[in-house]
């Protein structure tokens, strides 16, 4: 049986993914009484008394939302939010068996911008946390940042962040490789969706100095006319800093990396041939990579990753989003900074090795039990750092588990 | 240790009540590719192409949202919705233990009627169902019509209908034993917010004829002038047909049945002395009754009703909601209706045979494990007559478990 079919029976059978248990007892009219009427007054009161405490007596520290408008869902683009519906229920579902996250999913029937920055802002009673999930560009900018300015949970749009984690950590790790600096080489990100703008902010974060951005117009310059946007005009101001024109094919030599968030064969084997020595490739187009790695092996890059779970080297999203949030929550953090996002990559690459590192592995395989506990470590020194951090580490049970 | 400190103890321990699990199998790179990228491709894509297929494929025709704004919650009163947290996850709790239903607490950060019913008006993607709780009067009333018209999922708001349905169902018993009827009974309700109201409008369908309803100023007749509003209007039109004004202890003189929501100690034995022979009483004010059942009885009445689990016929909404919701969910119905609530109504009461009524046994205990299976048959058969129901009975697991 094909991996669809069998996704769909066993989406059918099961009903969905998730299930809501009762972690209280309840099976008496004393547990009745404890966890209802008349006993659920008391800690009523004491949150009415003290805000804070609501942390300490519901759901809330634990509990996130995975907010979708369903407009930029995998490779399937705006297929609403009720068709979004199995995948914000597999992220909430990734959530709890990775990181003990509790999560919901949250699929709204809008796709205006001020609606979802409304209901997500009055839906923060509730929860600890939001992930927002396949919204589109340019939309999910302003979303995330109208959402992280207003409230005071964290917020986090996994598509841009999640995705530019792990790239930079496989990045880091790949320098080490062959033996380049951050500071002196030369990158070339083709597509100028959610991922790729957000790639680009945690590589300048990181130290990078010369980052080419192209889209199907080529390259983006300061002073270009066509196609542009608010978010791709601040992308001219921060790269490109020779202002190079030109399609990808022109502005790609030279180049000693190339990442990839664009669509299956934009990147050809002459292409590559053209990129400096020992270049790497993170070809994260999805099913089918801008480049095979073979061929672009071929071609000579050195280190070649992909978005897929039957290549070396996938760039997956669930080395990420657990730990970060894990880290934020046990620590009821106001949001989840840059600090803290370069720690999770400095966690995930910092997992390989020097004697273990290989063209093969730069980037830790989705099922690695070190990565969560470590990201989360290493967010929680970072939240503390920043003052992000609410309260002092609270002892996670779940990944103590 | 009393109940208040240990209610506060249990609620630390666990933070909550609720825990969210995954039930399709989430171990292995395989099973990663099933739950989600990139099998999970194939239900979104059938979604896409049927968006009713949503029930098949996702949590949502056993997900309901528990939503509040905080402002009447319990006998506290407006305490926000942060506070209320604790009642609203208990009240997801319960769903789960006496109906195998999904529920979220969705507390919104909002007073305002109109950001409400947006709000759960974008959230229908992902839920079921809608339970509105504690949300003050005269609100309540407004944003239950207005989502009850926008909504193609149930929405119901259990202060109101969970609490008139086992009252009518408990007067209905009580009737029995005192051989009267319906059509022909005086009752008179204390206390105009939301249950009381609700407590009119089942009881008129049932056949009453005769209701008086008194607020703090005494009896509601039309032509009233002071602390009127739209709701109570409609109270004036539709009851009290001899426009009878006065305080409560003159509109009880010749009462058959009592109906108090209201507040402790509302209702004194010399008012119950003045009622008819047999009266019927029941007492809800939470914790303190509007009269203690022993007071009661030595004044003449024949059988009362309160809302504590100490006291016999509890009025308690857990016999209600759950197998309403199960029923509802279960033949994935549009609107839960007054056939759906009239049914649950006979339901409840149907539970008691002859032999066993009697004055401290008129409401079955709501431990009573033959309530919710009664009660969610009744629904599925109204719902189905009715036309609410949009598939024929889908076998619940939960029920049968």
């Amino acid at each position: 049986m094909d991996l669809q079919k069998e996704s769909l029976l066993l989406h059918e059978k099961f009903r969905g993914k998730l299930s809501i248990d009762v972690k209280m007892p309840l099976n008496s009219m004393k547990d009745l009484s404890l966890a209802y009427s008349p006993g659920v007054a008391e800690p009523c009161r004491k949150i009415h008394d003290q805000p804070e405490k609501v942390y300490d007596y519901t759901i809330k520290g634990n509990l996130i939302a995975v907010v979708s408008d369903g407009t930029s869902v995998l490779g399937l683009g705006d297929i609403g939010p009720e068709a979004s519906m199995p995948v914000m229920e597999g992220k909430a579902a990734l959530f709890k068996a990775f990181a003990g996250i509790d999560a919901v999913p949250i699929c709204l029937d809008t796709k205006d911008p001020e609606e979802i920055i409304k209901t997500v802002n009055l839906l923060q009673p509730s929860f600890g946390g939001i992930n927002l999930e396949d919204i589109a560009a340019p939309n999910c900018f302003y979303i995330e940042e109208r959402l992280k300015q207003e409230m005071n949970i964290p917020v986090f749009h996994d598509d841009q962040h999640g995705t530019a984690i792990v790239t930079a950590a496989g990045l880091k790790n790949a320098l080490k490789l062959v033996d380049k600096q951050m500071e002196k080489i030369k990158i070339v990100i083709n597509g100028a969706g959610a991922a790729g703008i957000a790639i680009i902010k945690l590589l300048l974060n990181m130290g990078v100095k010369d980052i080419i951005m192209c889209d199907t117009k080529g390259a983006i310059y300061e002073g270009r006319q066509e196609r542009m946007n608010p978010v791709k005009e601040s992308v001219a101001k921060t790269t490109n800093p020779d202002k190079r024109q030109g399609p990808l094919e022109e502005v790609i030599i030279g180049a000693d990396v190339f990442i990839g968030v664009s669509s299956a064969g934009a990147l050809t084997k002459e292409m590559v041939q053209t990129m400096s020595q020992d270049s790497i490739i993170f070809a994260m187009a999805n099913p089918v990579p801008e480049i095979m790695p073979e061929e672009a092996k071929e071609a000579g890059a050195k280190v070649v990753g992909t978005g897929r779970s039957d290549l070396p080297n996938q760039v997956n999203n669930v080395l990420a989003f657990p730990g970060i949030f894990r880290g934020a929550l046990d620590v009821r953090a106001t949001e989840i900074n840059e600090e803290m996002k370069m720690a999770a990559v400095e966690a995930i690459a910092g997992l390989i090795d020097a004697t273990d590192l290989s063209p093969d592995y730069v980037i830790p395989g989705p099922l690695d039990s070190r990565v969560v506990p470590a990201v989360r470590d290493a967010v929680v020194k970072a939240a503390q750092k920043t003052g992000a951090a609410r309260i002092e580490i609270l002892q996670s049970e779940t990944i103590s588990q």
